[in-house]
């Protein structure tokens, strides 16, 4: 097996992290000796040790002159944990290899050193694409204090994510929505605006993959949101958040809400009465919220990409035509073609009829 | 070697003829003795000989007690060549394995039939499906009488065909453009509304791949065409098909146009001033035209869509949001989403960051 096998494995075991270590990053870790694999682990919640202690811990012999690869630098300062590069200097690994520098202000190459200052070979940025795209939430989080963003639409083939009576069921098949509840296990929150709450009354919950449930967001500047809905009701878990205009704080109807469980963050909003998307952000990173997966409806779409503030987009493709109804995009031109916002496709899944469509901002 | 396998090479060598055969379907075939591959060959030309006679003619050894591989059903009938049946059963063929059985009226079975009289096993019904999908356009011409209809879009990702200003030039990449130069040399003809031509005055021939310029057709209600146009430029050819109101056939402007190599045919519009699409299919038939790929503009992509008229659709995804801008398929409600048109998946291809959504009629 190469370096890359051995990350690749890396990556396999981070991944098994996900939903669960946010805001820190999926780390996993191998350890090799004399070409066989001693010794593995990954970072499995959040204030836990760290995927490197976790492999030297399951160590089938001493691993002295080993080499250790791990896909994000080890870090280098004290944390919730000691740092893992004076622990891996403690058990005399020979040379290690990393995927990704650490871009956390904090490490970012202080880790490498560290290891480097004491006799120990190390490598980085082999695989760095994969290793940027597996910990993508982490960085932007980490570099520029402000969760992940990714925009989730169901469309039809001309791009309408709802017949123009409004109605949006079964637009995609049990499939596609199954593979959303995953990918809701892997952000850390699901926004919404106040229409597609009123609308829908969504639970926003995993209910058909494990894993925890995320934050509920819901961005309702006139505070309209319904005591009786799912979203109140699942208050109590203290994952229901509010964001409304700040005129709406000091309300009977904000007082019962917080009552509940209710978190209410409120903002000054535009001349247009609009919310501020990036102050809105910002609250959400003093949560720890590293990652949001915005859900609807078309005005909040439009909004994060008018606004550019949308990282990824997951769009589902369902086999229909409408002809019209209501496109998860529109508003005044962005602009003419060449100036539009382009993103760089990520990947396809193919789920029976239905496509999803994977982009990146770029 | 499995009956499959052999009908999969059969597939590859029929694949060949794309292009020159039509409106005769395209056909493979392979010869085996004691496990052994004797002869192969494929329909090559309209008119040639077929793919069985093909095989024989290439054959290695005497073919007597071989097997025989063909996708689609031996003919029985005297058409501009001897029917194949005749053929097997003098070169003593033992058995003859058949993935489609041949929707031509005129054989529908009797192929098969003959050689069971005469001894010989059949096998039929192998790997029906894709052999069905090989000769789609064939299916569709011999048993409705009217070519087979592909609508190929390019769109961004929320469904715009072009900006607000009307442009669409480099939405997609040359990757992309090369792909629709493949694929309009696999279909006879070309179709766009008057809009499209006189907006971009395109030469809808085969540039970027081998292979004969498909027939140009312009659906142009009020002869509105330029005779300086690419259109016109390439009519000697023989090539250059209008469709208009009936009313513009004895004009001066139609007598130019003829003169020039143009064919014109003229149709009743109806009270909304359109052509009869369906009558256009029919009269496309009498020119022998299998298959057509229309492209563009939204007008006559809704029209085919409204009229349940398309069987094939390929939308290239471009990776842009316009938020606004002209969308491929716009006008009233077709519907509300649970009776909106239905497509099932074909496929999906991926040119850098453009991806072919390819759905086939439900």
């Amino acid at each position: 097996m190469t370096d890359e096998d051995y990350l690749r494995l890396c990556f396999e075991l981070a991944e098994k992290g996900r939903g669960s270590v946010s805001p820190n990053p999926l780390v996993g870790c191998v350890i090799v000796k004399n070409g066989k694999i001693i010794g593995e682990g990954f970072h499995q919640k959040y204030g836990s040790s760290h995927a490197e202690i976790e492999a030297f811990r399951s160590c089938s012999e001493d691993p002295e002159g080993a080499a250790l690869y791990v896909n994000l630098e080890p870090c280098s300062h004290h944390g919730k944990t000691p740092p893992c590069a004076d622990e891996i200097i403690r058990k005399k690994i020979a040379r290690v290899v990393v995927s990704l520098v650490d871009p956390n202000p904090l490490v970012k190459g202080r880790g490498l050193k560290k290891l480097n200052d004491h006799g120990i070979e190390t490598v980085s940025g082999i695989l760095e694409k994969e290793g940027r795209m597996l910990n993508e939430q982490f960085i932007k989080f980490i570099s520029e204090n402000k969760p992940f963003v990714a925009l989730k639409t169901a469309q039809t083939i001309d791009g309408r994510i709802a017949d123009s009576s409004g109605s949006s069921k079964w637009l995609t098949n049990e499939e596609s929505r199954k593979y959303v509840h995953r990918l809701r296990s892997g952000y850390d929150a699901v926004m919404v605006g106040s229409g597609t709450l009123l609308a829908d009354d969504p639970s926003l919950n995993v209910r058909h993959h494990d894993g925890r449930d995320p934050y509920r967001i819901v961005l309702d500047t006139k505070l309209r949101i319904d005591h009786k809905s799912n979203f109140c009701r699942l208050a109590p878990d203290g994952r229901s958040v509010v964001m409304t205009s700040e005129s709406n704080l000091s309300t009977e109807k904000a007082r019962k809400l917080i009552q509940e469980g209710v978190k209410i963050f409120g903002f000054e909003t535009d001349t247009a009465g609009r919310l501020p998307l990036g102050q809105i952000l910002s609250q959400l990173y003093t949560l720890d919220i590293a990652s949001v997966l915005v859900e609807g409806g078309a005005e909040l779409f439009t909004s994060f990409i008018s606004n550019q503030l949308a990282d990824k987009l997951y769009i589902f493709v369902s086999p229909k035509i409408l002809n019209n109804g209501i496109s998860a995009f529109r508003g005044k031109d962005l602009s003419n073609l060449e100036n539009a916002p382009q993103f760089t496709l990520a990947g396809t899944e193919v789920f029976g009829d239905d496509v999803l469509l994977i982009y990146n901002k770029k």
